[in-house]
Parts: C-alpha cells; structure tokens; sequence
C-alpha cells in the first residue's frame, strides 16, 4: 500500500460572491492530490455543483483564474482549465468585458422532495404468475423442476467449453447461432417426430417470449384468440396486455375441442401434449379438427408443447406441426425449462417458412437475440447428447414422483379422482361433492402443503372445483408427505 | 459393437382392406425387434400413419389381434397393446359387433401443397438495423466493439465460476438477481455518477429490450414520444410498432433541444451523453431544460446513456437521472455491450422507485428474467473490478483509434468537418459543398470501405450530408486504411 500523497487541501472562503467578483468562492472545495482524480476535474466538479444547487446563483461572476488559483494553492491552469470544461458544456458564461458568469437558467428547478410519477402511468397490476415459494413445507408448483438428476459434469464441461471459445465484439444472429438451430431441429425431429429444418427454427428464451415475439411479428391489433379455459395465464395476459381479444374455449379431459364450427378467430393457443393445467391429451381427431378449423378460418394455432417429452403410460401423438400437412398453420414452441432448467431461459420456435423474417424482425427490436455463451453452452449440450440422457433420466424420475402421488391419493376415491397423469409434471385432483378448492388449498397452506386451486387459471367463473399439483420439482419423498397432508385434510372435510 | 439382434421382419398384404375384416393390412409394415422402441409402439406408428394419410379410409375395419398377430409373427398382446393406444387417442374406435375401426374424419385433410400462411399476416419489412458486416474491407460500423483487449484469463474465470455454482430448478428473479443489482448500481455511481439502489436497477438484456419493457409497462396506446432527428433507429420502430407516435426534434452539435416550450408528450428518448447519430453532448442548461420540461408536461424522459463510458478530452456531465432533482422523470438505460461485449446481451435500467414495479411486471410476461448464467458471470466480473479495468483499457484502445482516425481525416478540412469526437465509438463527418452522402458511402463501398450515410437515421427528409463512422471494432491500422480511402475518394469528388 502506497499511502495518499497529500492530505486534502481546504480551502474555505466565507465572503459571499457577487459581482464585482471576489478573490474567492462563497463555499469550501476540499481539493485532494493524488487522488487519481485531476485537480481542474475536481474543481469543475464541485463549481458545478454549485451552479445547480443554487449555491451560486445565476449572474454569479466567477473569481479570476489568477486570484482563485492563488486561494487554492493550485497553479492558474488547473482553474482555467475548469472554467473551460464549465463554459464548454453550459454551466458557465464567457462574457467579453464582464469575465466568467452562471448563465441564466444554470440553477436545477426545485423539484418536489417526494419523487412523483407522472399522473397518466397505468396503476400496477400483479403479474399472473405464481409467487415466490414460501419457504419450507412441501409446494406443488407448476412450471418448475428439479436440478437434482443433472449430469453436473456435463453442466460444467459445458460452461468450461465457452469459456475457451473465442470472443467476438459483434451481435450475433437475431434467430439464434446456426449451430444451435441445427442442434434444436435435430433435437425436436427426435424427441418429437418433427421434421424441421434450422431454416425453420428461431431460438427464444422461453414459451412466454416465443409467444411475445408471434404477437408483435405477425397479430395484427385487436385480433380475436381463441384460448383453453382454464389455461395458461401469463399467455392470456400477454395477449390481452396487447390489446387482443381473449374469447375462452373450455376444456375438459381430451383438452381443448375446436373444430369447424368454432368461432372464427386469428389464432388459437393450445397446449397438447399435457393440456395446462388440466393435464388431458388432445385425441387425434381432434388435432385433425382443429386443423380444419384454422384453415377454415384463416388462422393460425400456437403449439405450446411446453412438457411434451415427459410423458408416462401413454405414447407420444403426432405434434399438431406435424400432423399440418399445408405447413402453413402451425407455430411449434418448445422449451428446455422443463428439459434442462429454466435459469437458462432458453426455449425455441418452429414456423411456417413464410412467417420467418416476420418473427427475427420482431426478435431483433426486442433485444437482438439470444445471449452467445447460452447459445453455445446449450449447443454442446444438445450436441453431445446431454439434454437427451437428462430427459430420459429425468423421465424415470418424474415417473417414480408421480407414481408416489397416485398411490397416496389413491385412498381418496371416490370422493376426489387424479386426472391429466399420463403426462407432464402435474397432475389435476378433482373434488367431488361440495368441497371448495380455494378453501382445500387454504386448509393445505396451513399444514405447510402448498397447492394452486384450479380456478386460478381460469378467465371466467365456470371452473371444475380442483387442485393442481405441479410435482416437477419434488422428490418421492416430498411428494409422499404432501399427498398424506392432502389425504388427511380431504378426510376432514 | 453389438449387432441387431434381428434383421427387419417384412410382412407386405397386398390384398385390399374392407369390410369384412381381412387377415392382413394393405401395405408393408416393418416391425424391427431390438430397436429399442417396443414392437406395439412400433406398430401402432404405422396404422396412425396409414389412418392420417388416408391409406386405411373411414370405415376400415381392422384386422382382429389374433389375425394380425400371426400375420405379423408377433404375439396377440402386441397387436392388442397397439389398437388400445389407438383407441385411447382417437386414431381407432372400438365397436360392439364391428369391431375395430377407422371413425369418420380421422384423415388428414388434404392441404394445398405449397405451405400457405395466413391472408392477414403484415407482409414483412426488413428492420431498421445495420445488415450483416461485408466480409473483409474496413467496416465502420456503429454498435459493435472490439473484444481484442478483453482480458482472456478473467473472462475464462467468470464462466469457470459458472460451472461451479450450484444448479437450480427455479426460475430467478424477474428484475435480476439480486447480487447483479447491487453490483450494477455500485457501477453506474462510479463510473456515472448516479446514486442509485439495488432496487432502483432492473437487469435488461440492452437498450432496446429496455425501452420495450418501458413501452409496455409504462406508455398508454397511442402516446406521443419526442424523439431526436436523426436518431437511433430501432428504437423508433419499437416506439412505431407499438402504436405509439413519434415527434421528431432537430439535433445540432449539442444534442437535442427540448425545454418549456417543446410540444407535450408522455416521453422523450434522448442520448445525451453522445448523441446517436450525431454525436453532439447536451450541454447543462439543456439538460435542465429537458428536465423542466418534463415536470410542466407531466413526462418522463428515457435518459440512453449507451456509450457514457467512453470520453476522451472532455470531463462527464452529470447524468439526467443525477440531475431530475425529484426523482421521478428519468429512466437511465445502461449497456455491457460496449463495455463488455454485444453477445453477453446484458444491460440495465434505473428508475423511480413508483415506476419498478410495472416494470418488473412487463419483464416477467416477456420472459420471465435474464439467464442466471449470465447474471452470474457478470456479476463475477463487475465484483472482481473486471469491467472497470476493462473500460480504462478499452477507453485508452479507442482514444487511439479516433486519434488516428482524425489525423487521417485532418487534410479534408475545409470540405468536410469532423463532429461528436469527445465521446463515443463513432463520430460523424460533416461533408460540405453539394456532396452526397449516400453517393459518397457508394463510392467507398466500391473500394471496400463500408459507412453509413446520416440520413440513414433520420425520419424526415431534411438531414444534414455526412457519413457517420463507427470506430468501435477497429484497430489503429484498420482505421487509418479506411480513414485514407475517404479522403482519396473524397478528393476526387
């Protein structure tokens, strides 16, 4: 440690300034060599300050350079120089005859000591979304996953492998790296039977922002949405936030039924694999007639295929994608949330080719694309087979959690019965009889068992009385000891 | 190696199908033993291709699992396991007394074979943003840095630090981690001066997806935004895609004027540290202006600070955000993406503490938060005094670039004058006489020198002829080749 050169310099001069100018300035500068700081930097700092606090008022005439050097102890061009920096940017006034002078208007407006918003700002609302976790006990939350059966060697080759990579001061490609492109429509050709082709594919950070981009690429304003009941919340509320016009469709355990003689409408959000959050299978008929409906009516469907590779008993069906044999009607979201994690916000879109450039220009005034080192630690995950192997480990895991779960609810029959289990990482338990879900989920809160009342998710008054039980990111253990709390607790009731 | 265990069992019925049940199917199925995929998934594949496509038509009914069995030399249960899968999902329906069969509507319709979008989709316009780099040549593009003085050795251990974190299953927080933003906000008091909280920082992937989270959670439809003509142009499309209307306001080489008497708007997007295109310095008494004229028209006003960092001769001026007294006008944009790199896609926001909220809320429903490997690689590198050092290097890097850059270009004068040199990655020659600026940046795109021509940037017609000139990703060398290209082509106009 080298110790400061010098102790600070005061410099106090009590004379009020005014005009005729003084040898001095009416308020202390503590000027400090050694600093690191400039001296004449230090000096405009401080005159500047009190140009804008009042201090020196407008019409102030500044010492001469000689004088207030000579007070300072400083030689004359660190004050010129400071006085130049002031009159350069405004702060100051070089007059001919009258010397250096705060200009009118130099003094910031005093401003209320409350920080005021302006009046027409949009009163918050809470995001829909679930909140943060309360801390302990067992939570059902949808959405999430564990990291427990991470290859933690592969997660950390992977990291180390951008560490090595070469460093570039350019953006990248707004619809994702090639590489990663090439890696995803490989990876949802297999995992999903898609056939796509890295032309097709834009890489997004996640379902929400994939359907964030499809509404500024390509909705026109005020455009109708036909939309699951229940469904997905933040989805809806992205597309009511933008001004369209929700029309709810319900559902029930074959997902969502929309066909020829549904209401017209530019787009339908749906979820097949693993209806959300009702948990129901879309049959292929009805993938069919909702096909038909949209080429019927002109319109597009997003695919949020937010869970398709988790799934139990049941085989995989023809993504909706797929089964669009015009290519013309389909988006296609996947995610890796729920295959890797969502810390690394990394999800993808597939499209029609045609509506492409529509969605990397949307990409690219959003935010210019995804960050690089994601793009290339999730590359050689997926390259080397890692996100696979996770998937099939993570399979068997959800396998023996949710298989835990249907054994201990099993006692519940017939007064609540599980639905949506053949696929996804919740399930649905409906009550029977004259049991309130909001009031079950409230009676569970307070024996620390954290559960969603089905109705959250819905738009409109009409919805079955049931629990969600998202259990993606428990263990069997975890998911014992919370069934057994709901098991005790529905007895009660 | 281990070999199949079995060659492919071919099994081709030519015989058509129809009622009555055949023995057999009406085209080759292929069942592969020790595939890894279990025969009745197998199975069942093929009939819902045949469904989808038409080959077994409505109304076909199916083999019996007995027959089809023995067809197929696979046991009863394969076929029987097959079927229920198809019945479960609405491939097949099971009759009483028909037996198995194909349900009306379960083809696939057929499509037109040219992929159609949708009639109302916009047609598509390109972005408002600089195209990919011409290999090879001098590029002097706006918005990009270079990489060559990052230090490797911190930059390796900032991702080495992310593989060894422990991993998680959970989403992050929507405005930033918290360590990010208290970090952030040590580092724009430093090096900006503005005292700003944790809480006041919401971590953005840059400008412009600040900009959208402020458009979207803060302007009401169809808000009127003073904007800087010329100026950055993506940004105004956002403010453009969005409904909103966008006012232009002349720049002179003290950056944009708005005081008292400017027209009312909700917002004003400035740069005033270095305007963009221009590169003028808003001087204080202008600064002050805008601030009032915020408070007389109940505005807020977006302060983008996106290349603060870099000053050469001239000192800093206090920030907007450091100015507005009241606290409750500026939002501040800051950016790593001259500082660090482009491809971290990484900046931040600082608002009024009444305005975070609905901003956090906008965050969460475009993407739920930043990748967590990110925030923790940035956060290692802020803590550790990495982008600091990295910033003095980078800023001594440049200064010698526009030292050369302006050496070269000095012989020009007066025919064309130099402007925004005190701060920034680019500046902006003036050209004078009855050049042409596009004419001009055609000419040098012939001898490989790539620029871009002021009107680029602008809204209107009326735009001064100069060649705006990025210097950020140039060496010394490259800079001085390109510098004396100008100059030659601009002697022989």
């Amino acid at each position: 440690m080298v110790a400061p050169r010098t102790a600070p310099l005061q410099a106090n001069f009590a004379s009020p300034l005014g005009a005729p100018r003084t040898d001095g300035l009416p308020f202390p500068v503590a000027l400090e060599r050694g600093s690191g700081k400039a001296l004449h930097a230090q000096l405009s700092g401080h005159l500047r300050a009190a140009v804008l606090s009042g201090t020196l008022p407008s019409g102030s005439v500044l010492p001469g350079t000689r004088t207030l050097a000579l007070a300072l102890g400083v030689t004359r061009g660190v004050v010129a120089d400071a006085y130049a920096t002031l009159v350069a940017d405004g702060t100051l006034e070089a007059t001919v005859g009258r010397g250096t002078l705060v200009p009118a208007g130099a003094a910031q407006a005093t401003q209320p000591r409350v920080p005021r918003a302006p009046t027409w700002v949009t009163p918050f609302l809470a995001p829909p979304v679930d909140g943060p976790l309360p801390p302990g006990g067992v939570v059902f939350q949808s959405g999430v996953t564990t990291a427990r059966m991470l290859d933690l060697r592969a997660w950390r080759q992977a990291w180390s492998a951008v560490a090595r990579l070469a460093v570039s001061g350019q953006y990248g490609d707004p619809a994702g790296e090639r590489d990663l492109r090439v890696a995803l429509a490989a990876f949802v050709g297999r995992q999903r039977g898609l056939p796509v082709t890295a032309d097709a594919v834009v890489v997004t950070a996640g379902t929400l922002h994939a359907l964030n981009l499809i509404v500024r690429a390509l909705l026109p304003p005020g455009s109708r949405v036909l939309f699951e009941e229940p469904g997905y919340r933040a989805a809806r509320q992205v597309l009511q936030d933008a001004g369209h016009t929700v029309v709810p469709v319900e559902v029930d355990g074959g997902g969502v039924m929309i066909g020829p003689d549904s209401p017209p409408a530019r787009l339908a959000f749906v979820t097949p694999s693993h209806q959300f959050p009702l948990g129901g299978r879309m049959s292929l008929p009805r993938r069919l007639a909702l096909l038909e409906w949209a080429t019927l009516h002109d319109a597009l469907i997003i695919e949020d295929d937010y869970d398709g590779e988790f799934r139990y008993d049941a085989p995989p069906l023809p993504t909706l994608a797929s089964l669009d044999a015009g290519g013309g009607r389909v988006l296609y979201l996947g995610s890796l949330s729920k295959v890797l994690m969502p810390g690394v916000r990394t999800g993808f879109l597939t499209a029609p080719p045609a509506l492409i450039p529509a969605l990397v220009r949307a990409r690219t005034l959003l935010d210019f694309g995804h960050p690089l080192p994601v793009q290339h630690a999730v590359t050689w995950l997926l390259t080397g087979g890692h996100i696979d192997r996770h998937i099939r480990r993570a399979r068997r895991w959800h396998a023996q959690v949710r298989q835990a779960l249907t054994e201990e609810l099993a006692p519940l029959a017939p007064h609540a019965t599980l639905g949506g289990i053949e696929a996804g990482l919740h399930v649905c338990l409906h009550l029977h009889g004259h049991l309130n879900a909001q009031e079950v989920a409230a009676q569970l809160a307070r024996r620390d068992v954290h559960v969603t009342a089905l109705d959250t998710y819905a738009m409109t008054q009409e919805c079955p009385q049931a629990l969600v039980l998202g259990f993606g990111a428990l263990t069997v253990e975890e998911a014992r000891r919370g069934a057994r709390v709901i098991v005790s607790v529905l007895d009660q009731s």
